[in-house]
């Protein structure tokens, strides 16, 4: 099944990227985009039986691997 | 108003960083998953007096900055 994993920044956490790309958005004439925050995206094919155990691989994957938990919240959604 | 923007790799462009992630997820023992496929995610904070011109302000943010649409797809979302 596919799924979907999406790492963001945590709430206060600072963010270079997000600003420098509000900064390049300006001056390029784009108006009215404020507060950009960036973050990743995975796809993912799992190949586990059913949803809940796609759901604990996935869970580890994120904890062991795509996430900085310190700094990063993760969202899981399998479709 | 809140808005998300996805920026993935249009199917058929390689893609090492997934690759790379696939054969570490399964170095660190974490098996059935395949098929990692990295992307990009910006939450912004759009400040139009609507949402149609919001649309228009965040498809011109996509196609001068956020995506490159020769290899990339990108998707709106507005909360």
């Amino acid at each position: 099944m596919k799924a979907r994993i999406t790492v963001t920044l945590k709430t206060g956490v600072l963010d270079p990227q997000g600003k420098a790309i509000e900064a390049a958005l300006k001056s390029l004439g784009i108006n009215g985009i404020e507060g950009v925050r960036q973050g990743k995206v995975f796809d993912l094919e799992v190949s586990t039986p059913d949803a809940a155990s796609a759901q604990a691989t996935l869970k580890a994957a994120c904890e062991k691997l795509l996430a900085n938990t310190v700094v990063e919240n993760y969202a899981i959604e399998i479709a």
